[in-house]
């Protein structure tokens, strides 16, 4: 049986010389987009006896991954993201191939199994990753991503990742010419090399600010408990319309528009 | 930890006098077609301490179900059959209201979290049937069975019955006089009472004659080793349909229509 060791990220390192069996990291920390640097870490794992997954939920379509190259071992991520399937989109699973023949995935679905159409009375997995496979697909949901998915056709990753670091560094650009948003703050790396597609920033109000926006078309996300976060997706967010968000955002703040009741009305997904 | 014991339908009653912990049964048989008596066999398993889960996969939207009535346990079933939801529609579980506080289930998913926008670093299920849920639901998938429930609206499960079994009595008798079609052999029960909203016959040419039907538009399954499944949808199939596709069938075998080679192909899905 597994136990679970939460290790803070100033103490991240001291907890892989500990050898844990598994070092499971989100690649992109969700809250503040700080990127971990994988090879690094993957590689102070490894000289510690110790499997590496890592979730690029916030990571896929957005910046370099290079899994093979840093022999990472296991990853797993969403397509709802940056990879715009839309919420509930198909997610997505890696297994390195070293790993594969010796794959044993404990939940049996229709499609892991090795011969999904004879109807057999007992489970018998697929070979390899193909056991990772559980139910029907959500053919809708397929469709949707994969006509995303052909949108990334002929663009490179590092172009995704130009574009996006262009965008993000623009708007801090934009906000740091305004003395009223200093109010807002950065919790974000300032360097761009150290984070993913996003920026965050604290404020006390938060919440309404997030509102605000999203009523004004800039769709953010509050996280709690004092977080806007703002994601700056390459493949379809113009300089202009990052502009015009920032201009927006300057709005709010300085003319305390987040005060209006309606904007502190909790939904059940923030 | 469980074991899995499997029971012939013959011997289903002496396999339940067992005691078995748990006994599931799929309601109706995705085979045959053959209705499993609920309300008697899930009195028979209290009556020996075993709990109940029914597979309603092929009877939601086609014949009556009462499981509050019959003190069913739980039950778990698709979207995609006769709720007509389309292939990878979101499924459903029930859990009668007296397990609901007791409810424990071991896969942790982020809409199962009490608050899943606190995005707590320990899990903490939400209590009773919330903690069912697990992933961002597939927005387009949910919205697609939900236009089809909408079609539902006004029917009752009274009338759908109804309807799939005089569907499936007038193929039947369309059948029956045509001296060629009995080389079909009915494989579902002849009693309409006895079978949910499906006819299957078998034929040594299963395959090829699935493939020719569906190339000339009435869609089937195909049944490892020679079973042809026939779904009658009571919201949307006419009788005219019905009495087309007996048609067809009857000009495939009378004409041998399925020996061309491109019926014989297997494809992955059948």
């Amino acid at each position: 049986s597994a136990e679970l060791q939460l290790a803070a990220t100033e103490n991240l390192e001291q907890a892989i010389k500990k050898s844990p069996d598994v070092l499971m990291l989100t690649h992109v920390n969700f809250r503040t987009g700080a990127v971990h640097d994988m090879p690094r870490l993957t590689d102070l794992a490894h000289d510690n006896d110790t499997l590496v997954i890592w979730d690029l939920s916030h990571s896929a379509g957005a910046i370099e991954l290079a899994l093979d190259d840093c022999q990472v071992d296991f990853a797993v991520g969403c397509g709802y993201k940056f990879l715009n399937g839309g919420p509930g989109a198909p997610a997505f699973l890696y297994v390195a191939s070293r790993h594969q023949a010796r794959l044993h995935q404990p939940l049996q679905g229709w499609m892991g199994h090795r011969q999904p159409f004879e109807f057999e009375t007992h489970y018998e997995p697929d070979e390899g990753i193909n056991q990772l496979q559980t139910g029907t697909p959500g053919i809708l949901s397929m469709s949707a991503l994969d006509a995303s998915l052909s949108c990334f056709e002929g663009i490179s990753a590092v172009q995704l990742r130009e574009k996006s670091l262009a965008l993000s560094e623009m708007f801090l650009s934009l906000l740091e010419r305004d003395s009223i948003c200093q109010e807002l703050t950065l919790v974000s790396p300032r360097d761009p090399q150290l984070r993913g597609a996003q920026l965050s920033f604290s404020h006390s109000q938060a919440f309404p600010i997030s509102q605000a926006l999203i009523e004004a078309g800039v769709i953010v996300d509050f996280r709690s408990p004092n977080l806007i976060r703002l994601g700056f997706s390459p493949l379809f967010l113009s300089f202009a319309e990052v502009a015009q968000g920032a201009l927006i955002l300057k709005q709010i703040i300085s003319e305390r528009l987040f005060r209006d009741e309606r904007f502190s009305v909790r939904a059940k997904v923030t």
